[in-house]
């Protein structure tokens, strides 16, 4: 049985707080504590906030190419500016979308450039962290160092997909865990060797994790507990297909 | 909070089975019952057998076609005849990978025709239900004529994903819910219009299933008890991206 409980009263994120603490804090106030075993997710919105990933559209000139490019999407060319400065490439620019592979290698709408539920101003936009392994790491310390357990922390973001409608949670980030499940070589329940059978559950818990963090309610954090979590050094690049063995770039 | 309870002792599914009666007697067995807000996800394969969706490749006879495909892609001939009977589409067919859209608009790798875990014979393989939405509706119906209760139920498959690596739990069949969660036009904590904000709750569901819905073992059913779905109408259709809205096909 799995458990997946809401972190509340999480405040609004400013730079530099220390988001293992607070998330440490609330969940004392709800009555509840850090078991061996759980995980944690954080949305990347509270880790960028904390970490100064957070731009101002009013300081951003934006280049003739990202004039052009706002022109053809309709879009601000000061946020189209700030999407070109995260992304290494774009890999579709249509019908108003682009589609962009981040300096890190997720691909997604806009290189994970926000203008949502960040700041009161209107012209606030957050990026993605700049390390969300790093990020997924110091939380995972902070826990460790008050609680005294290794709890894996996913940093996540909610990505469209090809092919399907509606978003869902990803894991950007990871800490304390493998991300993918294989089950390649061993044997089903019928003995057969499975074969293609590698369980992306970094990502599973990032979608589990999604169903209680509201993103209209302050709902930034969850654990989830009961999963049997493979320890080990994990990484978000684990669950990015090289370019080379994709055949949708 | 949000629970998901494994169904456990879920035997071997043969034609004609009523999966419906079983997850409720398996249910009962483990002690536990359904509460009126609890979605049910059952695994692809065991709605498969239970409707016949199952074919023994040794029936098979390749069309040309299929034999020149499966002799580039190094498969079975015969599983490639019976995959390009599921197909609507060929997405992509490169380096042994035959990603198709299938009769139902899934896109996937094989058309979804799988052969682990399927019977003991090693010819023996299974095919996406014809109407996985009908197939949850029954399921659903007989739930509800056992426990009263009104449960919707989401039939799921695990497939890949373009750019990343793994696969993950997908919604295919859903019934008695809504799969998309539309936050647009909802305001933020912050007051500011949710621009692009649709979550597909469906999927989400499904990959929170998938972490007890152990491959090895004989979980192929689910509960998961605490979300606050949206009753109504649903279809896995509503989670597929029209072809002439899609930058990936």
């Amino acid at each position: 049985m799995l458990t997946i409980i809401p972190v509340k009263g999480i405040p609004d994120i400013e730079l530099g707080d220390n988001l293992g603490e607070i998330i440490v804090a609330r969940l004392k106030d709800q009555g509840e504590e850090f078991q061996e075993g759980d995980v944690t997710v954080v949305s990347q919105k509270v880790v960028s906030k904390a970490e100064g990933r957070v731009i101002n559209l009013s300081k951003v000139t934006p280049s003739p190419f990202a004039s052009f490019v706002a022109k053809e999407a309709g879009k601000d060319p000061r946020q189209v500016e700030v999407i070109l400065r995260e992304t290494r490439k774009i890999v579709r620019m249509k019908a108003g979308h682009l589609i962009t592979e981040t300096r890190h290698g997720f691909i997604c709408a806009n290189a994970g450039v926000d203008a949502s539920n960040v700041a009161k101003g209107k012209d606030i936009v957050t990026l993605l962290p700049l390390d969300p392994d790093a990020s997924a790491d110091r939380i995972g310390i902070t826990i460790r160092k008050l609680t005294g357990k290794a709890i894996p922390v996913i940093v996540t973001d909610t990505f469209g997909r090809a092919w399907r409608m509606g978003q869902v949670n990803f894991a950007i980030g990871i800490s304390g865990m493998k991300p993918i499940h294989d089950y390649r070589g061993t044997k089903d329940m019928y003995r057969h060797t499975l074969r293609v059978t590698e369980i992306a559950v970094a990502d599973e818990l990032a979608s589990a994790g999604e169903l209680v963090m509201n993103k209209a309610d302050k709902i930034p954090a969850a654990l989830v507990r009961g999963y049997k979590i493979k320890r080990g050094k994990g990484t978000g690049k684990d669950l990015l297909r090289p370019e080379e063995m994709d055949l949708f770039r």
